[in-house]
């Protein structure tokens, strides 16, 4: 893994301030701006990215020092105690690490460490999962996939996820795993455990030889960011399924196109030629799925997502933001079930690869 | 697995019908009321269980006949669907399921089909798992721990939890496993995924020689009774690890005594002899933690806890509940942190064991 490259990049964030000292300069960063009017989206990656505006965080700055200090000693933390032990710890665990650094460097709350944290990933480009900062572990993946990685005790052992029980669940260590095999020729990512695990029963990934996907709802960034990894180190397509609602759908938008808010590391998380596969709002009709009305919530969401460059860019989805509003309904994967365990295999499935391979099929 | 005797236990309901009518009666089922007049403190077991009054519901009734033909149908389902398959499913599943069950049938809302489940499990005495009907996944564990499972596929698998990357997700397939081996004396639960990873990088498994299992807040029923299969089945004891706060001995509480919702099944879920190991509320200042204040949601929960017969049973924990409210603070798990990484496991928790196991220790 990159361990190397990531401990380079950071100990270059001290060695600045070290030149800058020796230059006789009053120390100070520069740091990619995070500010909403640098935040841009990117027509050819078709992603939020970063502008080229800059923050400068200087020493010399009464009101930047404390933060700029703060930053150094975090840095330093995730070179020397995190990726060299192979440590792993939680945004809420340097929160209370920090305790340890003396009153004048700990957070004073946890929302002061999350920001460096986002600084440091701007400035090295990297998301913090790199520096071994990882979030609540969710979603997991099955099928003829095996992964290489190191077990909490520091032995390197190699898993096919078809060997599990439940699926290969991704936390702190399966996200960074190398990918040693797949045998698959697609990923199929699926919004509930529900669906997850109805299409692990009914064998989904052998008919459609998938490795499946289970993101639990908003997919974690380490979940995105292992899609992504498969998408580009195996050329395969990626799939997203969701339920038949303006929530589901964003949910395979963030996969494809990021999100606003982690637009400084989205060129690491976004899977631009990932595609949202349904349940889209015309299958409600054409399935005569089992429905709710939407409610003021929902069509406030559709609202929102029709002023959204990522779906402007789309004929496909703004059509389907409007037939969820002329409809008033919306649907859930699992509604496939009334027609049996099968069906979505069977049926539903095939029709829909079908229908995205279309001659003439807008993305 | 006990999957013949349920499915026989299923039978027999409808065989109940049979009789009945092949009498000339009028066809009924007596089955244990959930009413919150018929929930009771069990003071020997030290759960909540149902008491011994009994609702009818009858054929003959025009109000009873729709939601025993319901019961019915939704016992036949886990039986010839389910279990005979090797398949699980959803509560959210079975309510689309019920969609081709025909008009009469159907579920109008999920509620009816959840209420008709926990009716089902009352009378059989066991939970919906069993039945196949499963909860989200949540949970994980590792440690010295094998288990002999059925993999998606319909293949026999063994796996030793030390050879995961992350633990072993206690999912529909894990919930069910068979324990081959189990070379630990004892089982830690541990609250919060940031803490769980910690002591798995720590090598708390081996030092304490424990399985840890990851509970990630409140404990799913799945997790709870894996808890109470190895606790039973190998015959060790169980410890939980909370945040410092009503919320988190709440959880260990539900572990060790059960919940008032779950009076029905509370024998197959509950671990009497399992024990609260901290943080406590004396921990915060013994430890000096980083603490919160408590907030007016936590003093309300504070006095209904000291209400409650589970907790009244207990000098130590009224005690702990009395210090919280005369300190106004709380604290979490992870502040342990900010006396490093192995603080942790080569100070708080071998302080806390000794404790638990003092002469004259009131549980």
């Amino acid at each position: 893994m990159g361990d190397e490259e990531i401990s380079k990049q950071l100990t270059e964030i001290g060695e600045t301030i070290v030149q800058e000292v020796k230059n006789c300069e009053v120390p100070y960063l520069r740091i990619p701006s995070r500010t909403t009017s640098n935040i841009v989206y990117d027509e050819e990656g078709e992603f939020y990215v970063l502008g080229d505006k800059m923050t400068e965080r200087r020493s010399g700055n009464i009101r930047h020092v404390k933060r700029l200090a703060q930053m150094l000693r975090l840095a330093s933390f995730c070179k020397n105690e995190l990726l060299s032990s192979g440590r792993h710890e939680t945004k809420r665990g340097l929160y209370y690490i920090s305790e340890s650094w003396g009153d004048k460097l700990k957070f004073k709350s946890q929302d002061r460490g999350d920001d460096l944290m986002e600084d440091i990933e701007a400035m090295v480009g990297k998301p913090r999962e790199d520096m071994n900062v990882t979030p609540q572990p969710s979603g997991s993946l099955y099928g003829d996939i095996t992964l290489k990685f190191t077990n909490p005790q520091g032995d390197e052992m190699e898993v096919n996820a078809l060997q599990t029980a439940d699926g290969q669940s991704i936390g702190p260590r399966t996200c960074e795993a190398n990918i040693i095999e797949c045998n698959a020729d697609k990923v199929i990512a699926i919004e509930t455990d529900g669906m997850y695990n109805r299409l692990m029963e009914e064998n989904a990934h052998e008919k459609f030889n998938a490795i499946l996907v289970n993101l639990g709802g908003q997919a974690a960034r380490a979940t995105r960011r292992f899609i992504k990894r498969i998408n580009e180190q195996k050329g395969i397509p990626a799939y997203v399924f969701t339920d038949s609602d303006p929530w589901g759908l964003h949910i395979a938008m963030v996969i494809i196109a990021g999100s606003a808010k982690a637009a400084h590391i989205n060129e690491r998380l976004a899977t631009p030629d990932a595609q949202w596969l349904g349940v889209t709002a015309t299958d409600i009709q054409e399935y005569k799925l089992r429905s709710e009305k939407l409610e003021d919530v929902d069509f406030k969401r559709l609202d929102e997502l029709k002023d959204d460059p990522r779906y402007k860019r789309s004929d496909r989805l703004m059509n389907e933001l409007d037939k969820w509003n002329s409809l008033g309904k919306k649907s859930e994967q699992q509604a496939l079930l009334q027609y049996g365990f099968e069906y979505v295999v069977d049926e539903y499935l095939p029709a829909k690869f079908k229908e995205l391979k279309a001659p003439g099929f807008q993305t």
